[in-house]
């Protein structure tokens, strides 16, 4: 695994307002982690989590929140037994008594980092003490198949199989069931209604889910939280709106989205403006539902919508699996001012239940600070974060590596908190959250 | 912190069983673990513990259970996260809405390896985001007393006050107090009937348990453990039974001692005989209460007790603060086989909760294999283990350094859960164990 004991650079001049920021965090620590906890005894943790961030040195924000991380072979091996420990307090949670998880990765065979990802899951919970079988829902799959993984470990594929109101694999019908499909395609006939207790249940699947909510729930949490430690919300919270229906093939729509656009812009630029951030505003649109990367743009200004060409409203118009885009979000674009020996690196951080368990960066090489790094078919080279992001340490500078990762973390529970709300909003019981 | 990336050597030629017994422990672990989930659920493990064991190559057991471990400045700083998220579950779990831990440490000042101790569980306390102060029982402390630590920290004691049912320092009265003095001079009034959360509750003070009752639990303990997985029992539970009252000052019981210690030496000796096993038995025989090394002997004839001079004897009659022994605990000795260049290595786990959070070995020159290592005066060299107890490698050898210290964990868990079933017991609500 690349890995090494720099952290990329933060290439900005603009770092006081973050400096601020990280300050602010590393002062108000006891509080912080005391308010995490009372609002994950209020609205539970889902079960995992991945959280993208952007950091511009003027601005600290995630922009995607996924409830089926993929990954979890690219956070350092020497903070394994984190994610060890998190995994065993996240399943004996829901199923006290479960022995055993069963697996539901994505369908994809051919993505043989993807299929580390899920060895990487199971091993670790192999090492909290289960059994562990990985059921694939790939329809034409009759018997185990063995995949070998690029780091010299086999993965063994199973058809999952259902025996009345249990699903499993051989004889294998454990009371966990671990989702890493995030179920684009719809929901499995094969898992609805069954007994077994399934992590994350498959209302977050992005069948279901909305982003605009998600950054709904994520500007209530980041408004308490701004009040809590003393903040300015903007600081942390990117400007979101939902936009729709759109149809890019039948071009309705296109004029509302472009005038959103410009609302995003203008509110963006103000803010710069009154705050001498020197940089060009711009914004991301994207599929209001759906992940992967599909359907998303950068764009700066709104005739770059309304001049979109038709190979672009094609690309605009499919996700993944072929959900059809209807609504739309759009987002203030935060730049990405790390830097990994010039090329572009977008932290990412991983959480197991309510605990940050690593994270690594994006390194991507010849792409731009305001591109999307999560496009299809780019190539990225992760860089594990090599110290937890659980230890700040108040003898360095706030923007020293624990120090920043105690940020990131921070940033990623918030996004998380947000996604804990949109479950329980989702099942009606939403509870107030308050800044104390 | 000493650290090296070597770990003491395993000196004798009969490793044979324990090799066994930790592959047994590998390719059971997915039992091991289910089992530790349930017995654990059953009956709540303390707060923290750390555990002395010793390995013999042929047999590896724990020696001693210390329910207010000091030492933790001794563990790697690499697996302090580890400690940091197992102390915010094991406060949350009795404590939910906790901001705030009030420590009451031991009361010596001079002892700086101690106080260190302290810095290092505030720190790992504050880390789970707490406000923490320490609430010393010093009697003649009337103001804050700040003590400059070897590390270049510093510890602040404050003097504990009591308001109404609640003990605190200056204007903080937290709802959880940690208990780090073992209560060998008894129960603090100022301590009795607090309605704040006491962790671990006062009973377990030495001035209320018994040796001989730990290990009588860590017996049914390891009975279901050995059959879970199918060992003989006698690799991990050393021989203990009780004996007394004694007096050594005015000489009565010892003639009843010296038969036990010849009992117990009998056994080991045919054991040893019928598994080709050509070391010498021998016994350790100490207070069946108090802590510290203090009234210690090891033994390997009754002889050695009915010869005791009379400098021997009054060593033997009093313990840490003047508690008088009355009964005593024999114990078949268990070899210290690990070395370190020569120096016998005595590795001490650590736990929070349930939870395996590091270890070091006590490396001590000039002492030999039967010696104690917890003589009071003695002076020992810590060696922080650098890798975690939760992670064992199949792909390694089963004494390779995870997989043994992976055992290490197991042995210590039980003694653990031997622990959380005394605690069960003196409640009067003790559960079953069964092996499954």
């Amino acid at each position: 695994m690349p890995s090494t004991n720099q952290v990329p650079h933060l290439q900005t001049a603009l770092k006081g307002p973050l400096l601020e920021l990280e300050k602010h965090l590393l002062d108000n620590r006891t509080a912080i982690e005391s308010w995490f906890r009372k609002q994950f005894k209020n609205t539970p943790a889902p079960f995992y989590g991945s959280v993208d961030l952007r950091n511009a040195g003027f601005k600290l924000a995630p922009v995607d929140t996924n409830l089926f991380p993929a990954g979890f072979n690219n956070l350092h091996p020497d903070l394994r037994s984190l994610a060890v420990h998190a995994a065993q307090h996240a399943v004996t949670q829901v199923c006290p008594i479960a022995d055993g998880v069963l697996i539901i990765p994505e369908n994809h065979t051919r993505n043989l980092y993807y299929l580390e990802n899920v060895y990487a899951l199971q091993t670790i919970l192999e090492s909290a003490g289960y059994e562990v079988h990985i059921g694939s829902l790939i329809p034409e799959l009759n018997a185990p198949m063995v995949v070998e993984l690029p780091s010299g470990n086999a993965l063994t594929l199973k058809p999952i199989v259902r025996e009345g109101d249990r699903v499993g694999v051989d004889n294998f019908f454990p009371c966990a069931v671990l989702l890493n499909n995030d179920l684009s395609g719809g929901r499995p006939e094969i898992l609805e209604g069954i007994e077994q207790t399934l992590l994350p249940p498959m209302e977050l699947g992005w069948a279901d889910r909305y982003k605009t909510e998600h950054f709904a729930h994520y500007s209530d949490v980041t408004e308490a939280f701004a009040q809590l430690i003393d903040i300015d919300q903007w600081l942390i919270n990117p400007t979101s709106i939902p936009c729709g229906p759109i149809n890019f093939k039948d071009r309705t729509g296109i004029e509302e989205l472009a005038q959103a656009v410009n609302k995003v812009l203008k509110e963006t630029q103000t803010y710069y403006d009154t705050h001498d951030i020197s940089c060009k505003p711009f914004v991301i649109v994207k599929s209001d539902s759906g992940t992967y990367g599909m359907a998303i743009m950068s764009v700066d200004s709104p005739e770059d919508i309304l001049n979109l060409n038709r190979k672009q409203r094609n690309k605009m118009a499919s996700v993944k699996e072929g959900l059809q885009v209807e609504q739309m979000l759009v987002q203030e674009g935060v730049y990405t001012y790390e830097t990994m020996k010039d090329a572009v690196a977008e932290p990412v951080v991983y959480m197991i239940g309510s605990q940050v368990i690593g994270g690594f960066y994006r390194v991507h090489t010849g792409k731009t600070a305001t591109d999307n790094l999560n496009s299809p078919g780019m190539h990225f080279e992760p860089l594990s974060f090599e110290e937890s992001c659980v230890l700040p340490d108040d003898s360095q500078t706030p923007d020293a590596s624990p120090n920043r990762f105690y940020a990131y973390g921070v940033i990623a529970r918030l996004a998380l908190l947000a996604a804990a709300r949109e479950i329980a909003d989702s099942k009606g019981n939403l509870p107030a959250i308050d800044a104390i």
